[in-house]
């Protein structure tokens, strides 16, 4: 314990990422710059760190049997990265301009499908059941991205529906790496279900704390402009919520519900939001989300890898970027 | 003989279309739609057509075995074609508006995620030669469109630049459908390479019938306008001859390497070229690949499916749409 979530697994980590550099080899120089470019803006390497963790906390033993799968889930959430920023046509990822912007759209698009297929290249070689969960993964994120695109500036939007976008493009994906760690593993469907709730709630949480941070997000800190959620009327939990208040939230309704949004309306949509208690309540959420993890994890023998989980788990609440 | 390429294998390829609509649903209507209109545009089914061909000449005796691949490959392709058409902002496939026109860019970007993912789901649970197989020749792919990217509007590109081109986006894929046809019939080596062979060949002579259809083809019988090619600046085997053309190279370049190019710019360059006989030379290029891939099935037990090769080899030249 007091150790960071990721000091019980730098060496994997460290595997992971040879193999993905091993991964973007191409011979199109520019393709593999591409990649290395989304793959250095990735960030903590929470994903792989999630699976990795799960398979030595279920009791796993030999980790070279993880890392390509742990690899292929990073791979294939890069890929979505890279087309999820064209898609929102991000100018800034960690402060770097976005793929698409430095690279083109067309080029950008095909490392997208490059890294999709590099990651089911090491996914798919294992067996059918890691197949499948890869598989279940991504459609999953497609579904959410999808949900999320229907319900761009609609202001009645549901906590519900953004539970199920959030589910798709967040924390299905990140549970699918926990499931697949402990099946590895060899354990039980007990432990494997424990590993699926405990990533299925960070990943809930984790989102949360990215919509928040993009209300209340120091620039110079999180690498790029904030209210982007506001701009492009993504309904996030911070702006549903604040779309319910009393006092702000009839305008920020018909700010948020705006096709063409002046940089003053994206500033007074923010103020009003952080004016409300908004930001707390959400908070609130995520650490309920981060209450939940932690209760799956009951389930799972103390190790110091189940304590990496318990780390990872408040870290998801902390981070700031 | 005298049947055509596919009566040999209309069961099968029943098949391929229904499990294909098997891999598209989804919980989002809109992206079994969107995926429905691009497979419904997809045309002769050539590649599952090949690969279940080329199981079945190579002695492979459970159908079965072979329609989950086969239809990977048919997913694949499908998920690339969705995300070409947003690279070259195309406007029509076969008459119809393409997907991102109708139902969005990132849409359709999701929806190629989407495609590619239920195809490495079906070629993923096989064993690890087929994965990285179908991963090889997604990469060829991503590698050819990279290489036309890098050329398009330079007019002094070169024959072998094209054809690493259309080896790398339509060659390749088809040799490894081939392939792994042989192979899953569980064919000897110099039977894999046989059909490898053979795969490339049509492929070559397939995309050459392609580029020719662009510079002379009967809009009402393409379903899409000629001259795209041109107009995108995309380096053909007939563009490329041409401007070699003593008389009509110099404009035809001229026009080739615009960046904006009015209607009346691609109707001259298409007069030019037409005007020369490039036309016949790129029929001749593809004539001899045709007769080579032949060449490959002498190898090949007599049977009605090689057969159908042959048919198919031929199809490819009279092809019209």
């Amino acid at each position: 314990m007091g150790q960071t979530w990721d000091a019980a697994i730098k060496d994997q980590l460290r595997r992971v990422d040879e193999l993905m550099e091993e991964s973007i080899a191409s011979s199109q120089p520019e393709l593999t710059e591409i990649c290395r470019h989304i793959l250095d803006s990735g960030g903590k390497r929470l994903r792989p760190g999630v699976c990795i963790l799960a398979f030595l906390a279920s009791g796993g033993e030999d980790p070279s049997k993880i890392i390509r799968t742990a690899t292929a889930f990073e791979l294939i959430h890069s890929a979505t990265l890279l087309h999820d920023d064209i898609n929102d046509d991000s100018e800034l990822r960690r402060g770097q301009l976005t793929a698409h912007r430095r690279f083109t759209v067309p080029k950008a698009i095909i490392a997208g499908d490059f890294l999709f297929v590099q990651g089911f290249r090491l996914g798919g070689t294992l067996d059918e059941e890691v197949v499948n969960a890869i598989a279940d993964a991504c459609n999953a994120m497609a579904e959410g991205e999808f949900i999320q695109s229907d319900h761009e500036r609609r202001s009645e939007t549901s906590m519900e529906v953004y539970r199920r976008i959030i589910e798709g493009k967040t924390a299905k994906p990140i549970a699918a790496g926990a499931r697949v760690g402990a099946y590895l593993a060899g354990a039980d469907s007990p432990m494997i279900e424990a590993m699926g709730g405990y990533g299925l709630n960070i990943g809930l949480a984790f989102q949360i704390a990215d919509d928040i941070l993009d209300i209340e997000g120091d620039e110079s800190r999180t690498g790029k402009v904030s209210g982007i959620d506001i701009y492009e009327g993504k309904p996030t939990l911070p702006i549903i919520m604040a779309m319910r208040d009393d006092d702000a939230g009839p305008r920020v309704q018909e700010i948020f519900a705006l096709k063409h949004k002046s940089d003053a309306d994206v500033a007074e949509a923010l103020d009003l939001i952080r004016s409300t208690d908004v930001l707390e309540l959400c908070r609130e959420h995520a650490r309920e989300f981060v209450h939940e993890a932690k209760e799956y994890l009951e389930g799972v023998p103390p190790s110091r890898f189940r304590d990496s989980l318990t780390a990872l788990a408040d870290y998801v609440l902390e981070r700031k970027l």
